[in-house]
């Protein structure tokens, strides 16, 4: 890394770029893109530098080399989280997040293998004290604004204190990212009265009563797209069912209204007319538009985005990543996450 | 009842007329137009006698009186269902499932309080001999035509064998009921891979691993929708959540629309152009489409339906409970549940 020791206190943000399916072309374009948008950070690109030299040079982009960080090999999509973070300690992931676990980077955004970015943001950047379990969030958006849902994928099986882990990082995340100023929280549940979950809920629901959050009660599936509650808790198991539900409704209606526009030339006149704004209506749908999601509850912050992401998703990851940064959103979990435990401390 | 001896195998429906919000109005209007439409069956109105006859008459329905039920009681929306069908021993849910349990009548639909709807079918009609849990399907639309998910709130906390049971039940359901001529069965997890469920999907993997059913192994959220697989099971928590997700999408697109034509009026305008032609794309995802929903398992036809059914909901639901019956249903599901459980008993 170049030595810029006058410029200590300048964000610092590494980009994966052999991550995604179309790296790396897509996450050298973005990042440099979103590099373009805000000056204000240090941009860093990880991966084989030969590769990210040639995207630069065949997409005519301006990016000082000094700041490719070499790294030699590739976690691929398909293989097995932990045991390549062991076996590849020169890939693009672990070197990334090596860099923000030795504080020389304060954000690693990568559109790689999901498993792998967890794995070592989880066990190299590691967690935040007090944090059992990381959380991965999905910004869903409904009649009001938006649904912060945690967690959809980050762990499965998840015991009543990590949901109430995920209330205190998401009610942060909320606030700060999503300018809520008192976010209210529900527990994920078939019914709105107490007692309705399933075990893990209603321990959770206990759990969140005596905390000090704006907790609402029991929530249901309708709720997280009706906008009655601003933060939803739930098991990763859950959440990440109902959020590859919800990715693919769009595609759903698209194939609903090419099946009505067959049955009938007036009704596919008008559906070509309306393509444009049903597209843009669409748009808050679409997950490019929010980029990759923040894994929560780590000592840093790290961004994962889908192995799919375009340009524009890998641009939007790393302005996310500045925002996390400007917000000092760790700093801000590590806080509250500390009061909690004390405050656990104190009553034992 | 009326004494028709000499129609014994006519199919026998019985409609609770007080149950729904808008009962008695909506659940007797909607009753009696599916009688309209099939003269094939014995329709029973069972409620307060008084309240039946004075919809029939300002409706101008015909409809002979003799096949009304009395039932002083009515178990309200906000009842503990178990307290109050021990309680209400006359109400029209608890005479409705005792018909059936007598096997006076060989199906009961009601829109009334659903957690009493399910007690009365579970307690009073009864398990079907080796089911552990009876269960609730949802018909989900999708890009190659319907996804039947087991179970979305007949029980939470399942345990892998109930899972297997659902299959077992689901795939009866859809061949007889959806025509789909050799079911493939999910289950819903995280990933596709083997382990990539919690712990009971990932036993419940197992069992349909080593059973004789179509099973294709793990299903994501998004396959629900994208026509992948046929019958999909998982634990009533989930599946619940899920479909009250998936029933408020309709509603968040016509926000989202409705957000888009405010900022445009071009946009407007091809909005109100398009607006039937929408409708009729999105009519498949309207749960009044499909009627209720059935409650798998028990010894009888048992058909639940939204407390919100409109008049043609509740046509549907009799409609169903119709070809239940013709599709011999129960029966089929009861033969099929034995043989695993014959083998089961083999192979001990």
């Amino acid at each position: 890394m170049p030595d810029n020791s006058t410029e200590q206190t300048k964000c610092k943000i590494v980009v994966d770029a052999m991550g995604g399916d179309f790296a790396p072309q897509n996450a050298v374009v973005g990042a440099v893109q979103a590099f373009n948008q805000s000056r204000d950070f240090e941009l860093y690109l990880v991966g084989k530098k030969s590769d990210i030299i040639s995207v630069i040079k065949k997409n005519n982009l301006s990016f000082d080399e000094r700041f490719i960080i070499n790294a030699e090999h590739i976690i691929e999509m398909g293989e097995s989280p932990t045991t390549a973070i062991k076996l590849k300690p020169d890939s693009s992931i672990v070197v990334g997040a090596k860099l923000v676990k030795e504080k020389k980077a304060d954000a690693f955004v990568s559109a790689g293998n999901t498993g792998a970015m967890m794995s070592a943001s989880t066990l190299i950047i590691g967690r935040i004290p007090g944090v059992g379990r990381p959380t991965i969030g999905a910004e869903i958006p409904n009649v009001y604004g938006t649904c912060y849902l945690y967690d959809v994928g980050a762990g499965k099986d998840a015991k009543p204190i990590h949901l109430l882990e995920y209330a205190i990082m998401g009610t942060i995340y909320a606030k700060e990212m999503g300018g809520v100023s008192n976010p209210s929280i529900g527990v994920l549940s078939m019914g709105e009265e107490e007692g309705k979950g399933n075990e893990v809920a209603n321990e959770a629901y206990n759990l969140l009563k005596n905390s000090k959050l704006n907790f609402i009660g029991n929530v249901e599936g309708r709720d997280i797209l009706t906008g009655k509650v601003d933060v939803v808790v739930c098991d990763g198991f859950v959440g990440n069912i109902l959020l590859k539900f919800g990715e693919a409704v769009p595609k759903l209606l698209k194939h609903l209204l090419e099946q009505t526009a067959k049955k009938n030339l007036i009704d596919a006149l008008k559906i070509v007319l309306v393509k444009s704004t049903l597209k843009k209506a669409l748009k808050s749908l679409d997950y490019q538009e929010h980029g990759g999601v923040p894994l929560l509850g780590v000592n840093g912050i790290s961004i994962i985005g889908h192995g799919s992401s375009t340009p524009k998703a890998i641009t939007n990851m790393v302005l996310k990543a500045k925002l996390m940064y400007d917000k000092k959103l760790v700093h801000k979990i590590e806080k509250s996450i500390s009061e909690y435990s004390n405050k656990k401390t104190d009553s034992e």
